[in-house]
């Protein structure tokens, strides 16, 4: 539970943003499954910070240490386990964030859950940083999915309301995509790039939608009812910070549909079945059914802006004005496509491993 | 996993659609909790076919077997055990379905993960029918957050595109909404049900949009990442079937607004905190914070339509046409109201016990 | 939790002693496998009670009625649910178990723990009676694994002091043993039976020490630290009632061996890696070797007894005098040793779908 | 699953003998938890080696680096992580090892389960190094678990067949045993030192028996069938490399004595519930009495030792004499006793918070 995820593999996250480390364990992947360490920190530095004029201008290395797990570039059966040292960590007091909450973070909530123990340094355990030590398990399941043929791409959909509608849902184009700002029409990039501009420049902040798409999938990963594909991908996408809407497929917009219209016909084509619309985001019974699995993330506007917010004192018992200060990303969408790409990959793998388990007979 | 859900309880449903019975275990639960059956079989009739015009006619009891768990109207400790015995069933030959899939069904995935081992009868184990148990243990966890004061209520905010808005996220009306077609504008309903009876004669189908509200939730419950209320919400009402979007307060709009628009204020009323807007939907870091949790569920339109649709046979290979026979709700949407609702209680009931594990010291 | 065990099949008991009908889930089972419900009856037959004059003369059926998950003689993917309905049950007053406890019961923990809510009916969930669902499952799992050559057998090594010696833990004869009373020597069984005779007429009772043995096994099934195969194991065979010590291979005694005694040497005969002895029980660093799994586990005798006792009275608060009264086991290890091979079996199929998850590179 | 234990903690253990570090991340466990450092210190030092002339001379800090989870002293909520890094590691060859399996090790389980990929070096994750990441959990669990007045404490019940008969299982003597040879009697301690250094000079290696006991529990602790105290604690203290039996109460001693001897009698004493004997080790139904919980594990001999023994080579696929070179611990029993405590204290304090999650009605 918590910050615990997965049936057959078993992820752990641990860290707060300013402690001596953040890291990860993952129990029950197989033994002899190749890691490439360098592909793994190109995929890391696509969540990195500080290297575009769009996010925070903070450097820090996201370079993890492989504690265990890993023996002569392969899995060697026992639980991997990786850290991220945090080197650079500016000594701040943080204590007024636990008497004058931050709207839209998590500051509050933790106070008195934890009553006031909790660690507040730069947002704690609820960091968006947490999200790295994701990446590492998540950028090593990508991995192994490759090896299986299955691939696993995301990619801007919308930032401030500027979509980027290329999309092809029955033959996405992963390999576009794979940048810092990944994006398929340069023209709509530029627009978001100039909207995350204005509302940096206005001490505010814009959200946006991630779109996530795998390809290669074999048909009949997941499982029913709770154990279905949208379960066990909306579970972990969930654990991202600034997520607020997970939707496969047509999603939100299915509602709006007719029944001749949502469904998606079969076919047979060059011998194979075929859908010829891809509506349910190639989920049915919450089962793979071969066709591309699409869904998407929606991220809300990064709580931290400067403009002066409304807060309380909570040991005066008092309404207050608060204004942030410091640097933040004023768009953490960009950096939030290889974390959706990580949880989706962590997912599908742990899928994965849930069908070899049964599908033997 | 698969039809297994839970934390601290654990819930596990079984059934196929023709099967003899369908039914629930439910272990884990604190021992001596009073179990209202009267008020427990009202709720499970919200949920129950061939009451109104815009459902199927079939006529089915849904009136649960006590197996276990409960002694003297109590729960005794040992976990729970209900089941529906399947009265009604048609005989009736569904060995086509094996060969023909319905587009929107589970049909061909299920033909290929269980190599045509899969009960076809009614749509076996991934029949909606299969909400009736998760009410069984939705509704008794309803009853048991009452008894702390905290209240689940759902409506419906749309079908076929017919918006209700008269939806307050910071004082939910849940006495309203209490009933087989549960809307907060009357007008709004009466349009809704001439979109689907549009759909019927047309004989398509429409899907719709619910909205749930949980009332007085202590600030604490849930877990930072994995164990966010996101996490735990989203994989339970994932698990109900044609669920395509769940979305937390402002959701798919957030990624729309600025933060200095989607952020909530603080402010003390009345000597307590309170948030002036509620967009986050009463979460934050995953965890409640006082304010009303709100989210709604984007159910899709009920794959089983008139109208002929192309799909294949497995066997022969080749293209058909396919028409559905038999009579089937032109909308579901009306009739997954209390099924969300029992999922959310399943959820919440589920991060109480844990709250309850953690929160003595 | 409680009365659910497994890690990728779910198992999940239900039921009270005198309740309607107790039974089982049991989910992740792949799908196609195929059940012989005959040979189910007559495995279910040799735990119950009434067929001998050292068992309770209380004749009850155990006939599963199967309500989901199997269709046309294989699991279809769907959880099992099984259930026997609780047919001859005496109505009687109970009420006493409330207030005077008996020595080696769960009466007075269930009491405390339950607040006084639990059922007291016949034991209530903590009835043995519980483990006749346990048989359903794990004669299921024995009947698959033995199709993948797997073969799950258990032996009286002991009733009473009477020690049955002819046990060869490098052959194991799971032939001979397949019976009511199954013990390898007749002449000792013989000492066993009078034992128990006359302990009854003592109106006293016996324990014992089953063995059990699994042949066929892969290298390999189990995991490290808390996924081995020990633990596996312990913790289902100790969820049977009445048991208070597992051991494996030499178990118990290792503690009195050197390591030059203890350890298993290795050698090369016909071609294949074997040990020149079974100390080990099959099993080193929680993993299986391919020998015989072998371990034994003693049952405490049966706490109902006839001879009067001390005991207390909750509501009075004074020390009593306890006689219970009705006829009851003098032994329960007959009756215990398909529960035994049930357990195990169950333990060794989860164990063997994780093997089937992780060894597929 | 395989290093991951508990049902509302989540511990998860890391490392490789001679990997870069061990450690462990303890999820789940409530916010404000005080922990004090030197105490934990003072309980690893138990654990660690090179401090006396029973114990291997290698001298190794067994000195936790605390990552994440502990803020000012107190647990903040999040994820608890630590690490001890492998300072000590002696370059060598141990490549032999996947040829060559040593007799009593997993050596050859994890050649085959992993292919080969496994890491051999000091015997991988396979080590008894790895207790010392579970006393740094169980340290912790240990200390918490004291401020609700539950303590737990193990002895050397016996070394070589020299066994200490003085303890008290109505009143066990926590006090005394808190050392690195903890024995009740020094007579029989002695004794005990002296067949190790027997054995030593032979070559060779002795087992034992360590007795554990918890006092202060509640009635109420654990739940029926397989969430039982007896499946709890066996299914840890199994994770122990080289625990082979584990027994609760009388244990495998029950079996040899009738109901009217093993059923431990009721009364009232100075107002409280006590039971006259403690057969049942403070477990009846898988619950605690609030008698003290008794139980014992068996520890087969140390399997490495220098008198030569019987092995194969893989490659060759011959029989082959093996010597192991190196020193090692002729007895690794005074070792495991904190071990012991460490894991009876995991699953205690996960046995209290499920008590916690259930119990407040």
């Amino acid at each position: 539970m918590s910050s615990t995820y997965g049936n057959i593999l078993k992820l752990s996250i641990f860290g707060q943003s300013h402690g001596p480390a953040i890291g990860m364990t993952l129990d029950g992947i197989p033994a002899g499954l190749p890691v490439d360490k360098e592909q793994l920190q190109t995929f890391l530095n696509r969540r990195a910070p500080g290297q575009n004029d769009w996010s925070s201008p903070r450097q820090e290395e996201d370079r993890p240490e492989f504690l265990a797990g890993i023996v002569d570039g392969k899995t060697c059966g026992a639980p991997i386990a990786a850290i991220i040292q945090n080197t650079n960590i500016r000594s701040k007091d943080y204590s007024e964030l636990k008497d004058c909450p931050r709207p839209g973070h998590a500051d509050y909530t933790a106070q008195i859950k934890y009553g006031g123990t909790q660690d507040v340094a730069g947002g704690g355990h609820f960091s968006g940083r947490l999200t790295a030590p994701l990446c590492i398990a998540g950028g090593l399941c990508k991995q192994w999915l490759e090896k299986e043929g299955i691939r696993i791409g995301a990619h801007i959909l919308n930032i401030a309301g500027v979509t980027d509608w290329n999309y092809d849902p029955l033959a996405p184009q992963l390999e576009l995509v794979d940048t810092n700002f990944p994006v398929l029409s340069k023209d709509f990039g530029n627009k978001m790039k100039d909207a995350i501009a204005t509302a940096r420049n206005d001490g505010d902040s814009v959200g946006g939608i991630i779109e996530c798409a795998v390809t290669g999938l074999p048909v009949g990963l997941g499982d029913p009812m709770f154990g279905g594909m949208e379960s066990r991908i909306a579970s972990i996408v969930y654990g991202i910070p600034a997520v607020k809407c997970v939707e496969f497929g047509t999603g939100h917009n299915a509602a709006f549909l007719r029944g001749s219209q949502n469904n998606d016909d079969y076919a047979f084509e060059n011998g194979n079945v075929v859908t010829l619309t891809n509506n349910c985001g190639g989920i049915l019974g919450g089962i793979t059914n071969g066709m591309p699995l699409i869904f998407s993330a929606s991220i809300k506007p990064t709580p931290s802006i400067s403009i002066p917010q409304q807060s309380i004192s909570l040991s005066r018992r008092e309404n207050v004005s608060l204004q942030i200060k410091g640097r933040h990303d004023p768009c953490i969408v960009p950096r939030a496509v290889p974390v959706i790409e990580a949880a989706t990959a962590i997912a599908i793998f742990d899928a994965y491993l849930q069908w070899k388990a049964t599908n033997w007979r």
